[in-house]
């Protein structure tokens, strides 16, 4: 125990001193313990000791439940009804929205820039489509309660297996897609980290039998141009082949059924130290120690195209003629991606496994640097982990498709919900006031019983393609409309009065400068989009700026 | 019986000439013999009579059950596996996608220039939030199966409830907002009409405390300049007032507790006959045949603005001051729609009663002239029914919110899917091929070997901004990428030779005239743009005669 110091101590003394804890550091503390009794277990420790480390956790468990319990009932101690939305969902505010808008734009401009088409599939999915197809990742897909129907249903888990489902049944042989959509894992939100249970993905696609490496530099090459275009700083993408990961493994004797689980094991390597992810390859994966050494010497390598020649030394690797087709693939990719002028981005490294069963051939992930996560910070960092990845899966159709027909395919996927959190992130840092409406002219008046002058100002306005507003009262007052044009960067006001009326005049009145200026009324539709243009051309000033004037 | 000729005999007939019947049929045929069953058995036929219905009645529901049944275990009668997407959901192909995008791009557009922000909510919300706020339908909610969270989940069945748990959650007192999202409801599906279990709504909401009817003839207004954008032909407006109806109800003599099922009836009465809302209303509901009449005498009655006065010498409805202050209500609503030069698309109608719950004043619907439901011509015809409806629900923010918070809300939903099965029934009709990706410039070789050069052009246009492509294999035929280009109405083919590289020229070639020209290789991103310029002023001829050269 002396070489175990106990990892749970902290937090649970942060318990004891009634400091706030969190779903998820109670979650975090469960799957620690739970770790320390397998380990206990593993190396026949005392009894008492066993016991002891159980109790603790069931005592966590109890307590996680409990807190559960308790959300689910919908109150607080004092009985008041709790309104929320779903344990790792959330609801999205305007200004969050504008974000998104946003972010989407870049990203579907750049897919339509490279060829491709959209396509949507339902959020339900059978559950027989899904099941088999993501390995320990299974237990995360929700299913839907039976209600009567014949049919088994769950919540799609990725946008992957339904494009593969869309293929096979519509008997595509080529595709370029994309698709967004939402997703839903049952998984531990880390919601800070942008980790939800449900979440948009953002996939670009290629099916169709091509040559080889080109789809695949192309996925690459759409993610770098993505990630510049979204501006989020220095990034990376790792890139491994599935085939040579295989090859590696069986090189150190690791048994082919054990492939898959022990790939899941490596994968863990950029957020778990070694130590641990050889404890779980023994202890729970029954490697012996020698075999979890053997692979710690490869998957340590990472570096540039030059490891490819470096692996190409190692004749008994190369004794497996899949290593060697993975590294012709490898040098292949890094010359096409050389071409493309984004090799400098790239990490050829051996660790890189990515979770999912389905990955036949080429895997990489995209990190920023600025927001790599680092262990030591735990939950409050805005480190985001990967913000893109992908890879090949050439048997994933084939297996789905009744006609056994076989469509290899590639993608790569965005990792949006991490980009918003950094964009969040960004603005309120920059204390920016996001425009969440794009109102440019607002009908307000000074005078009372005006409203349907005002009514037929602002169906003017509308008809002639103005994005126009006025307040929804009869008699509003005059500062909360020109408070609610400055609050929301509305750029010009009409203002609207009897005298003006009788004289057949409007008041114009630029939001910004508070300068106002009459105008007649029947040009009043060339008058504001003449202003319009110069108040746009204005150099920006902060909207905290303006609130100040 | 001599007055109720069996209605199931045709299709019965179609069963055993074995032609196919869908499940909807079934389904239909299954409703109309329940409700014989129940009539059988509310007018005391002959035992034996019953008996025979019943045991037909049981017959269809096998006969359902059984389809589904081997629809659920995915296999046809060969044994193959059959892919498909969940019984009333569907797949949205790219030339969908365009019409989608096209049809969210009026409407968004129309939404933004009303000066509205949007959010969006999770899919999935607490059960308990959705329970009983859709009265008679609250059994078509989706719930998630128990899968060991401490949180009861469901589908959400529409955007109206999600957006009143938000405003009361964030304690908002006012906000115009539009949300576009799918819902979810296990209905009865009628694909062909537009009628899905997942489907996406598309809804404009004002929340606050505002004058009477401004945000209220606001809504409409939009639903109008909707409609017009998307161009789907002639259509009305029905407009009627819940607390109307209810006063009818209590004129009528129908009991406060029958009011929310008496409206049901009523809201079937576009589809119904009179006869059989009757029979549903005096058999199901409860009610003496005299009510039922009395009530038909009033929903019958529909007009315009002069219904209003006609109402009002309705003595024993005037002395309901819920009925006076309704009818003031709808002048005044009727006032401002004319200011916003709409009424001549509005009918006030008696009859409309709208199906949820929760509506509390103004409701109404918008419905296609041209593609109204003909119950005579069944389920082959493209009638949608109703494309857009709305109300208000002054009590759902309050009921939902744990601070009973009063926050009176109106809102008016776009339904967008029956809008789809319009626009593609009209791209059907006019053989148009939908131009689904939108590159602009192709980049091709008639010579083996020149793939790293054609990389590097496509690089160089995607770094310049073009819409760019090339053929994904190393050696591709010279006419299976010229083919490419006619068949998605690519603009401009680029093509390199080995001779053109060494002279430092690329030619040219105008996809849809076929004509070529070569020029420096230095001035291909100005000669491009100019001559994307030029093809795109060409008036545009229809693909169908391009495809014919």
């Amino acid at each position: 125990m002396a070489t175990n110091p106990d990892p749970t101590t902290n937090l649970e003394s942060t318990i004891s001193t009634g400091l706030s804890i969190t779903d998820n550091d109670l979650n975090d503390l469960i799957k620690i313990q739970g770790d320390l009794v397998r380990k206990l277990k593993a190396d026949k420790a005392p009894s008492e000791q066993i016991t002891e480390a159980v109790d603790k956790l069931k005592n966590l468990k109890k307590e996680l439940t409990d807190r559960q319990a308790a959300n689910g009932e919908e109150s607080t101690a004092g009985g008041e009804k709790l309104l929320k939305t779903p344990r790792g969902t959330r609801d999205y505010h305007p200004d969050q929205m504008k974000i998104r808008e946003q972010v989407f734009r870049i990203i579907i401009d750049c897919f339509k820039q490279h060829g491709a088409e959209t396509i949507d599939t339902p959020v339900i999915e059978l559950t027989s489509l899904l099941t088999e197809k993501y390995g320990e990742d299974s237990k995360l897909i929700y299913e839907l309660k039976d209600q009567g129907g014949a049919e088994q249903l769950a919540l799609r888990y990725d946008l992957t297996v339904p494009f593969a489902r869309y293929i096979a049944q519509n008997r595509i042989a080529t595709m370029k897609r994309y698709h967004i959509g939402k997703v839903y894992r049952r998984d531990n939100p880390k919601m800070n980290r942008g980790r939800y249970r449900e979440f948009y993905q953002c996939d670009f696609d290629i099916a169709g039998d091509f040559d080889l490496m080109v789809p695949d530099s192309e996925c690459i090459k759409i993610v770098v141009e993505i990630l510049d275009k979204l501006d989020l700083g220095q990034y990376k993408i790792f890139v491994n082949h599935r085939k040579l990961l295989d090859a590696i493994f069986a090189v150190c004797g690791v048994p082919d059924s054990h492939f898959r689980p022990i790939s899941s094991s490596v994968d863990k390597l950029d957020k778990t130290p070694w130590s641990v992810v050889r404890n779980e390859m023994i202890h729970e994966k029954g490697l012996s120690p020698e075999i979890a050494d053997k692979i710690w010497s490869y998957v340590q390598m990472h570096g540039n195209a030059d490891l490819v020649d470096k692996l190409r030394t190692d004749a008994q690797l190369m004794a497996l003629k899949s290593a060697s087709e993975a590294l012709n693939g490898l040098e292949v990719l890094f010359r096409y991606l050389t071409l493309y002028g984004v090799m400098d981005k790239i990490i050829f490294d051996l660790k890189l496994a990515r979770g999912l069963d389905y990955y036949t051939g080429v895997i990489f992930e995209a990190v920023l640097t600025e927001y790599q996560y680092d262990p030591q910070l735990g939950d409050d960092q805005v480190a985001v982990g990967s913000v893109a990845g992908g890879g090949r899966y050439d048997e994933l159709v084939h297996k789905i498709d009744p006609r056994q027909r076989r469509v290899p395919c590639i993608g790569a996927s965005i990792g949006v919900e991490r980009i918003f959190a950094i964009k969040e992130h960004q603005m309120a840092q920059s204390k920016m006031q996001t425009k969440t409406i794009e109102t440019e002219v607002y009908v307000a008046s000074a005078q009372k019983n005006l409203i349907e002058e005002r009514m037929k100002l602002c169906s003017y306005l509308w008809t002639n393609g103005f994005k126009a507003e006025m307040a929804l009262k009869r008699n509003p007052k005059m500062l909360d409309q020109l408070q609610y044009c400055e609050k929301n960067q509305i750029e010009l006001c009409v203002i609207i009065g009897s005298a003006e009326l009788q004289a057949g005049i409007v008041k114009i009145r630029d939001v910004q400068t508070r300068e106002e200026f009459e105008i007649p009324r029947g040009q009043l539709v060339e008058q504001l989009r003449a202003y319009l243009t110069k108040v746009r051309q204005r150099p920006q000033e902060s909207s905290s700026k303006t609130n100040n004037n």
